[in-house]
């Protein structure tokens, strides 16, 4: 492994992309090499991220302008199936961190990928970590799954009567040009959307049942959009298995780098104002009024923890990075 | 009873007492008499609501200087504890329609006040009508209660596994002068508050025991505020009783003045801006993947069927008008 | 004359369209007969608008499906130059309400059209008010000219030295699926675009120069987005003719329907939210520091005042109807 | 001078104090030492700022706790005439940097002050840059007086007509709990405010008077509160004095390290959300249609080169650290 990594964003004018070059612009092992994009190749960057108007990577290229010997790593911020169609182009030598939902379902039973949900990297890691491909999680999946994995894998929980009620910042939808997102459609509402069959179901459950002897189930799953640019905050209401209550469970959450938990069943109530420009995710467990309830309330960065961030994080777990370089930031809070 | 009532609006310079002007300067049974402030009395309600700056009720007034004689019906929109402060001290002869909640679990067990859930009016009817009074129900129970009650009424769901997110308005928290609720602290965040320990699951349980033989239970209660100034959109997530399906469920739907189901599980989603501007609420019941589960999503204008409109509709079915005089608006849809 | 108009809204899912219906079902005058879509036809009005579900004239036509001996008045909400391609096939005994600005230049001249600045009809007017058209004056527009027709018509202004900045709520670009008015790119940002290149210039300048002996000059105009959905806030910044005070100007105001001079130089700053919702323009003129200085603030909503509201005045006025019909609403003020 | 500075942050749980730590957290000079409330001391910064929870400096203390011998530097993040008022209190050893508008107008005539325009600090140097204190500009007066000092020391304008339109983000107003600065008030709308009455002329007059031989006039500067968080955009309007064209302006635009002119009189539209999040100010100067007027807008981060970021670089410029320490962000974009 070398010292310093160069690497190539694909799909860099989305917002996953320019999240991607922010963050790296200041990641001490890296050097970005080329901006690929399909639709605006030959356009600048600064078109679309007036910061960058003076960077020698600024001119955007297309996949048949790469050079591939001069790549290490590559991270994919493509629309739904477009990584799929390129994965045969790429030399084997080039690490690929995909962030679109391409590969995850292939990840969870592949030794070629890893699953990457940063900070449970364990529980997901497979034999081949020098070697693999990363396919780095959905935001809603990492909201929901950063505080439900240790209560799944000690059996803390009923499995089958687990209720979420997920709210997301409107990026989580890309950049795309359709009417919905407009400003005047999203402002001054709320929008639940595909009630019952959210792709990143799949997702999710399939995850769970690495932890249920892989019996798969259904969890019930509405997301919502709200009038915000980032963020998630995810609700989750769970039921107890018989003997246990909250005190066992504040034990089995060890500190990881970017997930914490609050102080348990407190009034702290996480916001995603607390997280919003960070690489963390912050939740808390609250004691229902109904005995044998919890409510856990988990929010996140949608483009950092959600997309950029995490996978920034996965490039330091796999090349041996310090596990947080390029990562520590405040929140921007207001 | 007279052809046009004279009525009064105490508290009348925050949102819900200024929504009341607004609606009821159209209502054509109706003649606006006094405005009552205790803390801006002296000055106008223009300087609060500048499109009222040619009314002749345009000057606000303190409670002493309020002539009884002219009243017929008084609006009390104050904060809590305020409305139980002065009931004492006002006459018989005038009916009270009561915004706040002091006097809603009283109205179930009390021949004088009606609960006045409106729309479901005869659930909650008494015997003195023509004397009573009324308490006017809480946003968000009404929001939760109107597709609610025909489920419970006809045992199709079961009572003890109910779970609901709601998601808020700020105006639901009136014109206080708080840090929290500040622009800066409220744009672009999503804050989940009272976790199961809200004040409305009192009014929630005692309504929804009427239709459990009285017996009390609790149910899950989160509510949100969410960055827009009007609206209420409420997730309730169901379990069915044995042998109960949707289809049954359809029938049992009649037709309400102000309530709509869409088309059953449909993808007809309630959105909040689909109602805002008018006293509907609209929900949809949709079958969860899980095949028990229901979840059913209900949308309404906090200050309109929430509160002011909700309050109006009330006075017409006390007073025998036509259900909707003063009510009948399209949503403002942007 | 009939004593009820039918009238047709082509372009109907826009939201200038929604906005005329919503409007005109209470229009006491009127009957929607057909509602126009080239895009949409076949869809039902209530897939963009769902209030109107129960409505018998929801089903969306296209324009070969017009029956026109059903119709006296038929409202134009197409794209700039779509009404003046369809023009030739509009039969004459129809009054063509043009909401684009298709026909605004051509009505400073023409005796076909009336240039529909509502207030100031008389000054527009012109012989053939009974067969003429109507060419709706632009939101930025109307904002600008209704305060600033009474200045220059005295000779109380400078007419070269005009400075003009505006600020839009998004509404005012239309429907159309843009990146560029995403929520995610208007919210937390203002926008200021078409510097010193405006198209509406020239239907002010146009509008100014009959106030000048026809003599044409250029005013500095620059128009802003802003992340609201309605209304538009215009600064105009003027320098007072020699010998003209404040005082000499207020008597000059006289009391029009729908636009309002607050207190002159008082604290009384007009405010977007004080007529969102209503067919008013408010404004105020205030002395600045600089002794010949005014700073004008004029405020209304671009989608009531500034489209489908002056709309409906003009309709009025054109059929001799009650000048604010249909129009009377108090602000939603929040 | 030391290596390290040890600094203190007195206001520390408004924006401007969390702003401030949120940034020097990473500056590499400067260790944090207190953090200073008169209001909620014994409370910890975590309870306003939940990032900073795992800080050593975390609890707040009051004035009277602090231990001067331990402080290089104090940043006075106060109330107006909070700063005034504890002056005399600080011994002469600690620089202070003040960022209320206390001592802005001393700072122009007095040789303990510096006026940190830190962009164009040898224009208001003074001889004992090693002992002053400095005073940070407004943040209204830092977007207008960036790009407009270059055209006044050229004398490539008129001085005497200016006229200037701000639009604000509502944390320049602070963290007060005022009703008139509720989310449900300031959303949805735009509020001119202290029309030809605002206290950062006076501030913006002294400053431009430098440049005209001392010799003070008035401009016309209207300030705007938008409904977003953060970020300010200043349109400015002057008159080219005879003889000078838009090409000679341009050589005089040096480069400087926080400042950029955008490819003059391009279609390059300075927007806020390219500049939030970072320490730069862009702006642009365009021709208007009227032949010797320029157009001129200028954007920043209020609370970043506005106000913290500012403070920062007048710091490393007083204690000879590279210019952009700790200052070196892109900006947020969305």
């Amino acid at each position: 492994m070398k010292f310093r990594l160069n690497i190539a964003i694909f799909g860099a004018t989305g917002y996953t992309g320019i999240e991607l070059i922010r963050l790296l612009k200041f990641h001490k092992k890296v050097d970005i090499k080329y901006l690929i994009s399909k639709k605006n190749f030959n356009k600048k960057i600064s078109d679309f991220y007036p910061a960058l108007e003076f960077e020698k990577y600024s001119k955007l290229i297309k996949f048949s302008q790469v050079d591939w010997k001069d790549l290490d790593v590559i991270f994919l911020c493509l629309p739904t199936n477009e990584s799929k169609k390129i994965l045969k182009k790429i030399p084997k030598h080039v690490c690929i961190i995909d962030l679109s939902n391409d590969f995850r379902l292939n990840s969870f039973s592949s030794n070629k990928w890893i699953y990457g949900l940063a900070d449970h990297w364990n529980d997901f890691y497979n034999s081949n970590k020098n070697t693999a491909n990363i396919s780095n999680p959905g935001c809603y999946a990492t909201s929901i799954l950063s505080p439900l994995i240790p209560l799944l894998k000690n059996n803390f929980i009923k499995k089958d009567d687990i209720v979420v009620d997920s709210k997301s910042g409107i990026t989580g939808a890309g950049k795309q040009n359709v009417v919905e997102n407009l400003f005047s459609e999203i402002s001054q509402s709320i929008k639940p959307y595909k009630i019952a069959n959210h792709k990143h179901l799949v997702e999710l459950e399939s995850c769970i049942a690495k932890f249920n002897k892989n019996k798969k189930f259904n969890i019930s799953f509405t997301p919502h959009v709200i009038p915000i640019n980032r963020g998630i905050s995810s609700n989750i209401y769970v039921k107890l298995e018989k003997g246990i209550n909250l005190k066992k469970i504040n034990n089995y959450f060890k500190k990881n780098s970017f997930i914490f938990l609050k102080k348990l069943n407190s009034n702290k109530i996480p916001l995603i104002k607390d997280v919003v420009g960070t690489n963390y995710c912050f939740f808390n467990i609250f004691q229902d009024r109904i005995k044998n309830r919890l409510i856990i309330i988990s929010v996140l960065d949608n483009l950092i923890k959600g997309a950029a961030g995490q996978a920034i994080h996965n490039m330091n777990l796999r090349f041996n990075f310090k596990e947080d370089e390029g990562l520590n930031f405040n929140p921007t809070h207001i």
